[in-house]
Order: C-alpha cells, then structure tokens, then sequence
C-alpha cells in the first residue's frame, strides 16, 4: 500500500503543514472513522468532535482550528476546502490498472496504431485504421471503430463503444458503459407529419396523413474536445452531415443523452440525467443539474444556470439562471411557484370578493 | 473511397438533376464547409452565401434557386428537403464493417441456427436455440440468450443485449447497450403497502406495516415488430406473463425506458430518455418529445402528441395534444403557465381589490 | 420442458387446491390465451369471460368462483392475489442458464477466490483480490475489478461492470449493463464558481470568474446490502471518501441514477430513471415513482412515498407522501395543479371585479 508524508501532501496541495510533517498516512478518511493511519478531512469547525472521536494523528483543518488541542501531530491548513479536495484525492487515487501493452485477447485490427506507451485490457475489439495516442489507457470490453482517434492519456473505461470516426482529445475520460457516436434519432415522414403541424401552430395536428416514418442516416461523427468527461451509460448521437461536439473541459455526467448535431461548448457541467435534444447549441461554462431538458433546434448561451429538472423550450440569452418546467428566471419561478401553492386560498378570497361585490351592487 | 454521380443520386431522390449530371461527389457537406468532391445541401435560399463560400460545384437546392448564378456545375431539386435527406444519406452511409460469417472469438451455442449470410463480429455470445435471420449483422460484445429470434438484416450494435426467447423483426436496428429483455421491475409486500394505500386514496399511507419487497420474477419476454430501432443504452423489459410488444416500425431514442407488459403501438417516436412504466398501452403513430413519461397501467390513444417532458398520468384519448407536468392539452397548459408567471401580480391585483372592497364595505 | 402439479404450486404459495390437484402444467397464462396445459391467472371476477375463451384446464382464482361452473378441472385460491404472482413466479421461472464452473474464454487473475459453486460465464473479466461467493452466476461481458467482493447466489447479468473495492451482499441481481462503481461527478473550481454564488443567493452568479473544473477523484467505493436488486443500464457513483451504500432489500429500477456519496436505506423501491444526486440520504422503505429526481446534500426520510416524476428540492420529513415539481404534499399538489388549469378563469373573474369595483368607485 503507498504512503503519503503530511510534507509531500501540502506540497502537492501548495498548502501550509505544520507540527510532524513527515508523519506518512495511507489514505484520507472522514474524521470520525479514521484509523492513525489516515489524514482525517476536517475543513469545517463541525468536525471538531469527529477528530476527536477518530483515531486520526493528522488532518487538513478549517483555518485557525487549534490543531495540537485537537491532540493532532500534524496539521494542513487549505484556503479553499472544496478545491483541495481535487489536489488530494488526484495525489490519493491509484486509478485502473490496466497492463501495459495489449492484452493477448484484444481483436487489434492490423492497420490501427497503437501508441506503444498505451495500455488495452482484455476482450477490447479495435478496428481499421483507428489511431490510440500515448499512455492511453482501454480496459476490458472496450470497442473502438474504424477510423476513431484517441487522444493521448485517455482513459476509456469498461464496456465503453466508440464509433466510427469520433475524435476524442487528449485526457478524455469515459465512465463504464458511455457510448459515443451512436446513430442520430432522425426520421421523416414522406409527407407532412401530425408533428410538424403541432410544431407550427402550438397545437394542432390538422390532418396529417398516417405514415411510417423513414430513417435518416447519420453521415457525422462525434468530435470530443480534450479533458472532457463522460459519464457511465451515458450517450453521444452522432451527426447527421457536421459532427456532434462537445468542447474542452466539458463535464457529462451518468446517463447523459446528447442528440445528433448538438454543439457543446467548453467547460460545462452536465449532471445525471440531462438531455439535449438534436441540433441544438449549448453556450460555454454552462451549467444544468440533474435531469435537465434541452428542446431541439435552440440555443443556450454562455454562463447559463439551470437548477435541476429545468425543461429549456425557447433560446435562453447568456448569463440567465433558470429553474422550473417550463424554464423561468429562477427568482421568478420561485415567485410564481409560492403562488402556485396558495392558489387555493386564492380562489376563495376572489369568490368572496365575486359574492361581496355583487352583494354591493345588488345593495346599491 | 466510394463516389456517387449527380444522376446516380437524382435517381435516389426521385428527384430531377441539371447541369453536369455525371459529376462525382463523394460525401455530403453543409455550404460553407463543402470542398470541391462534396455535393453542397442547400435547401433553404438562407444558405445561398454558404454556397459562395464553400468550394461544391453540385448542391441541392431550394425550388427556384438559380444554380448557374450561384456558380454550380450541377445541381438537383427536391421537393419535400427533409425526406431527400432520408434517400440522401441512405444511399451514402457505407454502414458499420462487420466481416460476413461468423468471428473465431464469437461464442456460438451448437444448437444455434445462423443463416449462412448473418455477420457475427468479436466476442458475440450466442446461447442455445437462437435463431438468426439472413443478413442480419451482430457487432462485438453481443448477447443473445437462449431462444431468442432475430430477423432477417436485423444489425445488433456493440454490446447490446438480447434477453432469453425475445424475438426481433425484420431489419430491426439496436444500437450500441441497448437491453431487450431485463427482468420487469415488479415487486409485492405480504400485506397491503402504503403505496397500495396512497392509489387509494389519492395521499393517505394509512398505518400499513413495514415490509420487505418479493420478487414477482418475469415469465413473459418481448417481441420486438419489423424496422423498430431501439436507441443506445435504451432498456425493455420482459413481460410478468404476456410478452411486452413494441409494434412494427416504432422508434425508441437513446436512454428509453419500457416497463413490463407495456404495448407499444406501430409507427411511434419515443425520443431520448422517455419512460414508460409497467403494464400501459401506447397506441399508434404516437409522438413523445424527450424525457416523457407514462404512469403505469393507462392507455395513450392512437397518434397523440406529447410535447417534451410531458408526464402522463391519466388515459389519453386519441389524437389529444399534450404538453406539461401533469398533462394538460397543449393550448390549455399555454394559456395556464401564462397565468402562472402572472400570478405574483394577480395575488397583487386580489389584495388591492380586497383592500378596496373592504374600504367600499366600511364607507356604506 | 418442465411441468407442475396443481397441488405442488398450491403448497409454493401456501394456499389452497381444488379439484384434480395432480393436473399438471408447463406454464401460466392468462385466461383468454390459455392453452390446455397452461394454468390460467384469474384472480378477478373479469377474467370470467377469458376462461371460457381460453384452453386451461386449471386456474388461479377469486375467491368464491364457482371452479366447476368455470369448467375446470382444478382451481387454486388465494388470499392476496398480487402476493402469489411473486411464488408462481419464482417457482416457474427456470432463471438465466449460465453453466457450472469458469467458461474457458473468462479471464481471471489468479489472486481471485472463486467459489467452487460459482457459474462465471464467456468473457467475463475477474480482477485481482476480487472474491467470489458460493453459487453466485455471472453471466458473460461481465467485469469485476480489482478486490471487489461478490456475495452469495448473487445474480449479474450480461454485462454488468463492478468497479473496484466494491462490495455487493449476498443475492444481489444486477441487470444486464448495470454500473456499479463509476467515477463520481464532483469538480470544483479554483475560485468561487457562479453555481456557489447562485446557491448562496437563490438565482444571482454574481462576478464569478471564467473556470475550468478540476476533479476531484474518488477514493470511496459502493456498499450493496443483501437481496438489491439494480435495473439494468442503471449506474451507482463510488463515493468520494466514505462508500455509496445502498441498504439491504432495496430495488433500483432500469436506468437509475445514484450519485456519489449517497445512502439509501434498506426495503425502498426507486422506479425507472430517478435520480439521487451527490451526498443524499434515502430513508428506509421510501417509494419513488419513475423519473423522481433528488437534489445533493439533503435527506428523504423514511417512508416517504414520491409519485412518478417528484422533483424534491429540500428535505422531506418521514412519512411524507409527495408529487409535483417542486414536489408538495399529495393533496396540495392535487388543489395547486386544479387551480393551475383554471387560471384563466380567475384572470378573466379578477379584470371583471376590477372593473366592476372601478365603476362602482366612479359611480360613488
């Protein structure tokens, strides 16, 4: 098991460690539950019981926390507590591991280039002409088309399906399962649809013919920026004669659905759960929590904020936070909403107006 | 790299060609980003700058445009652009490779009948008495259970997963992680539940005793009809006793839920992440934008159209209109959610009336 | 083909058997679609009419049916009809053949410790220091990481991916393509993010900085108690110090979103496509609807029961039984939704009092 001194932790974290700082802990625990082997996480006053509760000889402390009345040995102390959690837990993880090499089972087409640096675990099925960039790492049951490229450093989880021409950048990183360029959901009816109709006049489907619907094919592919991350199970469409992209730095999250066509821009977080219909254009540093919808054919600009499960139906301008179905300002969602809730009493104050008013009338 | 001519995809089109007809292209583009091999798609007069741009010498065009004016050498016309698309990309999508016969790797069950021109790519499992149609190709990481049929130029995508006895149609598509057949997500108490209490009573548990869930495991299976297409990571459960269906020619998006027993009608479009829970019956030529939901055990009539995110909870009649959480008939939830941004300044309006009437009261 | 006597099915669900009780069936039916040695399910009065439609020469029935009227030969009664679907299932149900021992083309390291009863089928990937319990059956393309612990009789199914550390109790049953052990979504950024501004100030981003987002790893892993069952294509985050834990007896449904940090206790049942967001608390026995979504950081108390699509944005005190995004108590949310589609109504009744209360001002 590797070990980590206090000194070599606050370095990794440009962080100030004081008391025994070659003290060495072998992994990072929750105050309370800690063994004398781990760095206790107490950024937070709320901890203090915890730390003593536990077992743990050093922590990373809350600024100002009296770290040898706390029956410390070794203390760090972080200006931001969230953001040393990534230099920790980065420095902490041992990742995958995955051999170096290609496993004798991987299906290697003869004309791919395989980085030699690159690792492929087993069962992993690699087409033509695929390119695999340096120190890129494929674990087991990965399949890769023909003509794909992967950018150096990649980490290609299990079971994760690349298709036919997508690009991924450098550093990409695909959760289990993730599949990335399957086929755009298009279809067309030979004449006009009830759809189209409904799209045209908000309601009414007219008397659209009843059809079959024909597939159109997707030409495309998917372009995938670099440090993008995509989530387990989630899904990529690609394009139907551009590419599907998503931009550097971009983060999707588990069972992320993304429709062919969509411009993705760069580093946005996508949560659980989000979809983006096709054709539709997303903005840079977006953020959507869980669950969130997309319409088609829209866009989202830049900085935009939705809370989670807010269904996007029109173009939102850059900068907007946005809750609710449909989308709303989130201050007047919350508004309209607190209303929603005493429309009740609502009614009844204007029916008792209705019946006073009209006792006025008939009275005068 | 294959090439097409201007006449060879007229011809596709149905669609009439001018200019220098036997013209080859290669590969489609938008305008702007077309070289000299690309034919330029430019249905719209909005894309006449493109077409200066880009490098194409053939577009499509919209009706009346003036190729020669816009520097064409051939260009062809059509009358419905969307529907060209499907014949266009059609004719150009060279389609996944997956070598005809059956791989080394692929696991086959000696009781398995493959019919000699099926394609069966790496790592493939095939159980016992399945049952593979002409042409029909199987990508890397497939499963197919015990019994399972699948028709005739049927194309299985990587790793999906085909449960025991389901059966799949002619020419059915499933795209990458796509599940037929998962257990149905069915479970019962001893004594009656608080979940069987609240249906009853529209909110109220009762006092029902705290219990563990038993498995009522799934006996039925599916059957999927011809050129259904089932999206990437999309899941369909097996039926408790009867078969869950899905009818010819529907199309499921990518993340889809299917629940057990449900009955999809013929010629719908379920877009991405749509749910439809247990024992419901869609009927057809339905329409649901992404991330609809159908409670269990209602009926949604032939060719409704539901808007995004719609949630279902009660039967709806053929032909209805739907949008909103819960449904409501697309105008009316309009009309409604109008209402609801206004209402912090009708609970406004109310108190000043109050206030007036009140005052009208005490100067009777 | 397997057969049942009446009375053996009888004694499985402990109830009661009539008539020629050594009658044997292959299988179960319902009524109408019954062949002669199907047991026909006919547990309602309704099903009347389908029993004389179908072959069956046996039935479950309601209580009181007159069997010999029915023309049976041999009838079962129960109490709770629901309850007896899950024995009859169970005892019918022949369950996914996976054969005995380790399947040649299984690659597993040879630090693993694999059950003498254990069935590990095609292509299944063991890695190191994982163990394997007595009788558990894992089906092919599944993948097991480094030191993962599978329990007793556990059931994986085609393509499941189990990350390391991972522990999952004793028959468990994954779908097939569930993800147990993903990455969790958690990235922060250097400075204070517009997110943390909108949260501190319920919709304002302020003057936040433009960000990329860094990871943060996790060091945690996922915690499955006994008799889980996870849906398939569904996907659990490992956690980022402490475990994910799912609570013994608990159902997740297909396509399930559960986020890094979170526990959900024991006997819940989380239907088709909800979503738990980071550091959230389940309760035990809490009954979520298909697409119920649950904001980070809160706590859903014990037997809440949340109607299909719930979004719950606070915490939920136990008991509570809600529906509605945002979600409110049933019966609010039922009042607030009537309210909502008569708005129009009460805009139209409000301009009427204004002008009205106007006049009689005027007219004073």
């Amino acid at each position: 098991m590797s070990s980590f001194s206090i000194s070599q932790i606050a370095s990794a974290l440009a962080a100030q460690a004081v008391g025994a700082v070659d003290l060495r802990v072998t992994g990072a625990s929750e105050p309370a539950s800690a063994g004398p082997d781990h760095l206790a996480l107490a950024m937070d006053p709320k901890y203090g019981d915890g730390l003593t509760a536990g077992q743990a000889q050093a922590a990373i402390l809350w600024d100002g926390a009296d770290w040898q009345a706390l029956g410390l040995k070794a203390a760090i102390f972080v200006p931001r507590p969230r953001y040393a959690m990534a230099g920790l837990t980065t420095l902490m993880d041992a990742g995958p591991q995955i051999a170096a090499g290609v496993h004798p089972t991987a299906v290697v087409d003869p004309s791919a280039q395989i980085d030699e640096g690159a690792a492929i675990g087993p069962f992993v099925v690699i087409g033509a002409d695929v390119r695999i960039g340096p120190k890129a790492r494929i674990a087991s049951h990965v399949s890769i088309d023909t003509g794909a490229q992967i950018g150096s450093q990649a980490l290609l989880l299990q079971g994760a399906k690349i298709g036919a021409r997508v690009v991924l950048g450098d550093r990409v990183i695909l959760q289990p399962g993730a599949c990335i360029g399957s086929d755009g959901f298009s279809f067309v009816t030979p004449e006009k649809s009830g759809v189209e109709n409904v799209r045209a006049t908000l309601g009414d489907q007219q008397d659209a013919a009843k059809q079959s619907w024909t597939r159109i094919h997707s030409l495309g592919s998917v372009h995938i920026g670099d440090d993008v991350e995509v989530g387990a199970n989630a899904a990529i469409d690609r394009g139907t004669i551009r590419n599907t992209t998503i931009g550097r730095g971009t983060k999707l999250d588990n069972l992320v659905h993304i429709g062919h066509n969509v411009q993705v821009g760069e580093d946005c977080l996508l949560c659980g759960q989000v979809g983006i219909a096709g054709s539709s254009t997303i903005g840079n540093r977006v953020v959507m929590g869980g669950q969130c919808g997309v319409n088609d054919n829209i866009f989202v600009g830049d900085d935009v904020i939705a809370g989670g499960a807010t269904k996007i139906f029109t173009n939102a301008p850059a900068g907007r936070v946005l809750l609710g179905y449909p989308a709303m300002k989130m201050d007047a969602h919350v508004e309209a909403y607190k209303g929603l809730r005493r429309l009740p009493r609502l009614f009844r104050d204007v029916a008792a107006l209705k019946k006073a008013v009209s006792n006025s009338d008939q009275s005068d």
